[in-house]
């Protein structure tokens, strides 16, 4: 399957390398492909430069943002972060359209006042917006009517994500939530090629809520396992 | 030990008959014993009046919510709802002056609105009051400065918190946090004597936000596994 990677930072690489493992192939949106190629400094979470990551794995196209979710067959997975999302995604509405659009994305605004540092002590991360009453996956849902929107990976780091066997032997459990049922029977099965067998359906859209807002819950039990920085765990529900 | 519990609710009960049950002095606080007493018919989650649940259970000395602080030796569980909590516990800080109080509520804020029944169809819960830049933990702590508040027990039903073998065989996690290591200690003693072994301290009680926080998520998974009404299982932190 031609599947669309929206972004070039360290969540998008690890959903790329793993598509690539599994025999897709692979395009990646980012704003503009000139910019991100010319960089040579790592990223401001020390991901090394995006040109390196291409060399490293060969058949990648990366293109505009736009002609990278034309190009998917179906399934596009958005790795831009949750403060822009919503904007970079409503300018390409129309390369969307009739796709499903996995979003994993925490709606963090990022306060750098001295007195809310970023991470804290305590490893608790900064705010959302929205928050409680509405959800990211919600208004990108709603600025995309005619795409599939999935919430989903979004309780995980991306390379557990990809990797759940790397926690625990993999018996832990991944969401999904969305007001598609399709959109989400094709996330599950991109689920379980990554090896998840425990993916639980939270129902509609309106769920992204509770999966957004558990990322202060994921950044406590990682400051609690003395995992400040990247969590590596993760979730059973034990019924 | 002699403990106090605060509050007539469901939740409460749980505590109470457990309490009892491993053998400890029970002291209930209520904010007008009369006319707890008084009633006759269940309360608005259905649970019988509380003259009907003292009959059934021996030993418990009913009081006002101060006498009942002031009667415990050093641990008070509050049973009182979120909307409640800081005015209630406000009122009695002196008769909580150096003991430790384990807060469990979340900061519900309900609105009976046609266009927001509760519960939802979709099982989501109502919004949160504070959320995400403060929590009802923090809030208490403030109120109460020379009492030791731990958060803890708020990821769950207080049925399975009472009773961590009823889920999955008991094998699941739960949270505790606050600003003070003996009263975290205190309460991991207590949880332990209900039957938990696998408690996870959080650190200090910002992580309270991420705790009460999690209750969307809680919600959703019992959407999710068809439990709509009191949810039935437990998250386990796989490492």
């Amino acid at each position: 399957m031609k599947i669309a990677v929206l972004g070039t930072g360290g969540g998008a690489r690890c959903h790329i390398a793993k598509l690539l493992e599994l025999g897709h192939e692979v395009v990646v949106g980012t704003r503009d492909p000139q910019a991100t190629l010319a960089r040579t400094e790592p990223d401001m979470m020390g991901n090394p430069p995006f040109q390196q990551f291409l060399a490293e794995h060969p058949g990648i196209t990366l293109l505009p943002f736009g002609e990278a979710a034309a190009a998917a067959d179906e399934l596009v997975i958005s790795g831009i972060d949750g403060h822009n999302a919503v904007a970079a995604l409503t300018v390409i509405a129309d390369q969307l359209t009739g796709k499903t659009l996995i979003d994993y994305a925490v709606p963090f605004v990022y306060q750098h006042e001295p007195e809310h540092p970023w991470p804290t002590p305590w490893g608790i991360m900064p705010k959302l917006e929205p928050v409680d009453t509405d959800s990211l996956g919600e208004q990108i849902q709603r600025a995309l009517p005619r795409t599939r929107v999935v919430k989903s990976f979004v309780t995980q780091e991306q390379s557990t994500v990809v990797n759940p066997a790397g926690v625990g032997g993999g018996d832990h459990t991944m969401f999904v939530a969305g007001d598609h049922a399709d959109a989400k029977q094709q996330t599950a099965a991109l689920l379980k090629s990554y090896g998840w067998t425990d993916i639980l359906d939270l129902g509609p859209l309106v769920a992204a809520r509770g999966m957004e807002m558990y990322a202060h819950m994921h950044s406590a039990i990682g400051f609690g396992l003395g995992q400040q920085f990247g969590g590596h765990f993760g979730i059973k529900v034990v019924r």
